[in-house]
């Protein structure tokens, strides 16, 4: 867990630095200048290259891909007067999903999911200025190749809008890049389901808790992520236009569908518990029936067929076993025997355990 | 489970497509215009029709089945102004119960049972505006016959109100279209409570969680719906009238009562439960006093059985087993018995076992 | 369960009719007017005996018993100015407790006992006007022949105040008359609680379980009461006088001790049957270990005896049990299954099993 | 328990009469007027004493011990003007803990412990009037002795300031005679924890269930306790001197930790029932492990033994148990019973249960 | 526990005493003054060197180690003009964590952790007034060593801002110090678990109690000090400069993350309870189902063998046991015992068992 590389109390805020052990990637700036008409494109531009678009009207949106380069984070902040505690929120890469207002603009954390099977996630920051965007994630994982490609072609409403609507696009994608991993959770929940039908003892509540586990740090990651965008829906300030506000609704509605699927499959995965703790405890008295009745029955009737292999001497007096002489003490045995027995299956049979 | 066909995350908002694999029906317009004194139908109209009542006083109430006609709905939506989001929100199906305010309409979303044994529901969309009524259905189950029927012949106060009222008549029977499934959710509670005190271990527990999921999901469903009525009810504006705000009232209660309803049944799944699980643990319990018993009295009887069918050569020497030719050896071994059998009895009955 | 005759959806509201399958008594109405010097009683009044009282001032108090006759109540209605939706309310009698302010009146709702031993109730519908109180009750049972007697005495304040004040001394009934059925339920705990002391494994769960449920619908019913009090309570308006707030405030004070009671009584259920499982454990743990002792000390002796019990002929060979012939073979026998019986009893007891 | 003595439904309110079968204690009014100079004390007073102080300033604290003459305490109410639902409280002796505002007076209720082992407690009612307070306790226990010493001798502020400041100590007095409840029930919950650990089976179950209770109880009382400080604090009025409010503050600090306190205990009361069950469990585990264990080894030889015991005749055919004539029979069935034994405690050394 | 020394009730508010029992440390005052470019430090300073600074501008920071010396604080408090109740607080070492406005400073309340391995801690004090903070700690570990470095240094921004963020420092290192412990505890509920893997039968529930009460006792430390923090964030006044609120913010952030870390592994930790219980339950399923395909096997065979064993005397009558006269007698048997033997197996096989 992360929380071993937390820097030692008492260090002064606002330092970049990288957390011990942590794995970095090369950094590479991507920056994408459009309005309504025109787009021009430089994937491996530099802090400087920002500065030529600043008397052009029209969206500027950077975006910056691994954090090897600390000094070109700093020099970004410097350019878009980003606050350093902003910028250590970005390198340290842990910071709690929110949304903070500097007045100029807003600096935003989410996190996107880089692997489909595990809830493995990374940290994506998102500084909103009035006309332009500061996007930084930590891999080199081409998440949005796809948005590229919508600016690229004026698909959709994307190259109308300012700014506002950009970040609209990363959010949404952002929240939406979590329906796969939620599919991949109700399959293995499905899985589960399925084979504790065919195999009730097969002990799946390892398995269970660490889908549990994952709901919930997958809720942990997504009540605060809608209350972000709630935030944002209802920020008063210039940064969010009116218009850009109803796409924020619509992806406010999928944090819900989202949560909403979590919950599901949480009553899942502790209904399946229950099911299982039940089942055992069924399996438990079945099996306990069966010896209990296999038992009682022969218990008596080997007791009986003990008591007629003593070895007491029948000559010494007429006291001493004096059925084993008689001519029907075989018969006689094995009738009381199947009494003995017709009685604890009468009994059982009252009881219902059989 | 829906979310396998979740659009990819990336894709540009406001795009009606239907979703992957999803079943459409075809597309199918009603238009019914009514003010107090007159009403006419059209059962299978087109976008334009609507225009031809545009400068007529009275309510119209576009009712459209199915979606299959995309292009159906996009001319509807253009000609009432509505905003595309709307729109691929009714298309897609799976928007959660809301109302929306787009100043000129509410959008409101609701769901409506399709099948009475089964929680199986679809989505219904409501645009109210001024004069107008658009409402969508998935399905081609004719849900609100009677309503037309009410309209047609002039029941109740249905013609002599807006088309709020008859938003608040379409919204008051999706809230009670859940009452015959709550009526079914209740009977088969009952059918395992009867089963559970007749036949105790027969393992309810899968299908005791089953009806809970249910009646979860009834929850997750009737909480936003109750809450979109009070929105309503509070709503500030000129589309609901004062006089339908009384009826809001009535149809806020019937959610009360269905939520009431639901949790009453969550607390009697739980308790049926837990005393399955309990009668599991009493009957375990008697079980094994049955088997210790019996086994507790037998065993050491047993031995002595045995111990006297031991071939120890009595001619060998005088301490070699000379129970064996003892003239009283038998019944001096009986009585042994007797004695072993009764110290355990009593000491069963001081420990309350039988 | 009630939910089985809910009106069908889409059925027009406002219209008053009994519900399939409910009984229905007679109705009766007791019409009393008085002020603070003269009090007069009409036991069987119709709806127009109330328009004699119109132009006096002093309070009207019309109830009216048993709902047969809808026509009166519609009647009543009309005379009044109430409005059809509270009618349908009061017919229907399943409102859920509230409080409806329709500006001329208030409509209260609230939920009378008619049985000690179960938790069986009936609504009681109150409308509030400036000079008038109209209260409703479904059946027969004479719940406020005490109140009718304070009013004809004069005793306490009744007479001096408003109509308000005849509402909050209805409420304050309606909310101490639950007190004898906690009571009742409290016995209830009490014996099983006793029972469980003596009788350990009564299997209680079913029975408390149904406390349980009745426990919960008391505070479902109790905390809408509440807060229909409270809103009395804060009520701006000048239907409730500033003087009749200070009793309100008493009332709303027993309403507090009453879910005080029932949450006690919710643990004490809940505690019961925690004591009760954990008990049935630890009487199975018990029972397992005497089973256990038993037959692990004889298990091995039997053994023993049976060994000894063997054919083997010693006269082939001296390899063939030999022990039989060995003069002090017996003593020797018994002396071996001593010593595993004490073997067993000292493991036993350093496990503080015995 | 009390409920059974609440009054009928339907009697007045305001009457103040014993309730049936309670015990009362002779009424003692003990009447103290101070300053900051002087300090008068009359510990035998009657109402009419109160007069003789009204028209010197100062502090006139009124100390009601007993209830058994009401007529004293109706007199009281007369001269202080206190409403006659207030003392209706006070005579009664179970209002919910509470701050009520009747303008020219506060009607603070809370509970004072009577007994260190039990959670016992009396209602303690104060009055505080501008220049007055009015304080009442059911029983003789002289709980404020300590604060009529701090008066007499000046000790502390507590002469400098008004009634609020001697209302204050009394709430403080009120709040922090629960601490040493609290030890004793925290020291009960250390005995209970050391008795499990040496003695894992004692059922402690119902010991906890009843500290449980006790625990909620006094969590019942402490949170509107806290609110009613709270409700002190933030009361707008000149009855409570800003001054004051800093004392309430410390105040309402108390009632946090010991609410702290109780929340503490009622985890550790509940984990220790779960470790209580666990144990149980793992005890039931082990038990049968041995059982299992013993038995399932010497079935088999059992078995055997048994065999060999039976009295087939060798001298009819030479398919009769030729085993009993081989010179090496009896060693040939010892090696056969030790290699299933052996075989046995390898498969049980596998399954890791020996 | 530290309840045993609480005040006795009654005594009088804003004494500075000692609680009983409590081990002390000798008082140590370090006196630091600065501004931007300069700084002197005392270490070893008494209250009056305090105002030797008076006259200067800049930061008075007062750190005072141990609380032997309460005349000390006394003259402190006199100093700074702090009012005697928050004193009180500072003495006693056991107030809740929370922020207090007295207007002209604010005291605020904190707790350190003194032991990485329990959670153990004491209470930090502050009071932020406009141009000096005086902290108060109980033990003479040296916890701000760090701190007076970074001043000494000039590290960071921290000379250059107010005592407002020099308080934010203290602050930011009293929540990060809970980094540690959280990780130690991390790290011992990993070892837990994988304990839990190896070992299923560990019974780990004792330990798992503790850490939960230690995760408990944190999360009820951490949520007030965030609630703290957050007052400071929103606090109106001067005390709390524009630019420094920032930086709290980013401390908010911090106890966000560490309620995050709790709740995770609080998780976890009732997360391996369930796994445990189950585990077991698994365990003793299997454990009786070996016992009774065991036992049920061989109690019928065993039974058929001691029924030949026994002794009926064959040559009285032909009824008394043939079967030992039989030529293939003895296979019959066997093949007999084979055969039940046999459909026991099968039996088992179906009911999946073997």
């Amino acid at each position: 867990m992360a929380f071993k590389s937390f820097p030692p109390p008492g260090s002064p805020p606002g330092v970049l630095e990288h957390r011990a052990g942590r794995q970095t990637y090369p950094s590479r700036l991507c920056l994408i200048w459009y309005d309504g008409d025109r787009l021009e494109e430089n994937a491996n531009a530099n802090a400087e290259d920002f500065l030529k678009y600043q008397d052009r009207a029209g969206i500027r949106w950077l975006h910056l891909e691994g954090l090897e380069d600390l000094t070109l984070l700093q020099d970004l902040g410097a350019q878009l007067g980003l606050h350093v505690l902003a910028l250590e929120d970005v390198v340290e890469g842990r910071a709690p999903v929110k949304v903070e207002d500097y007045s100029d603009y807003l600096f935003i954390v989410s996190r996107l999911p880089t692997d489909l099977e595990e809830f493995q996630d990374e940290q994506i920051s998102i500084f909103l200025g009035a006309d332009f965007l500061l996007s930084v994630q930590e891999s080199h994982i081409d998440h949005f190749a796809i948005i590229r490609e919508r600016l690229r072609h004026g698909q959709g409403q994307i190259r109308q809008h300012g700014a506002d609507y950009l970040a609209y696009t990363l959010l949404d994608f952002a929240v939406d890049s979590w329906f796969p991993i939620l599919g991949n959770l109700g399959e293995r929940l499905d899985q589960i389901e399925d084979r504790l039908l065919n195999e009730p003892l097969g002990q799946p509540t390892t398995e269970l808790q660490g889908l549990r586990r994952q709901l919930l740090r997958g809720r942990r990651l997504m009540w605060p992520l809608r209350e972000s965008i709630n935030y944002l829906l209802h920020h008063e300030g210039v940064l969010i236009s009116e218009r850009s506000r109803i796409y924020l609704r619509d992806c406010y509605d999928h944090t819900f569908q989202i949560i909403d699927l979590l919950e599901n499959y949480r009553d899942m995965a502790s209904g399946l518990i229950e099911v299982y703790l039940s089942s055992l405890n069924t399996r438990l008295n079945e099996v306990m029936k069966v010896l209990t009745v296999i038992a009682t029955i022969f218990i008596p009737l080997n007791f009986l067929a003990s008591l007629y292999g003593m070895n007491f001497k029948t000559n010494v007096s007429s006291w001493n076993m004096p059925e084993l002489s008689w001519p029907f003490g075989y018969p006689f045995a094995l009738g009381l025997m199947l009494i003995v027995a017709l009685a604890m299956v009468i009994y059982f049979k009252r009881k219902k355990w059989i």
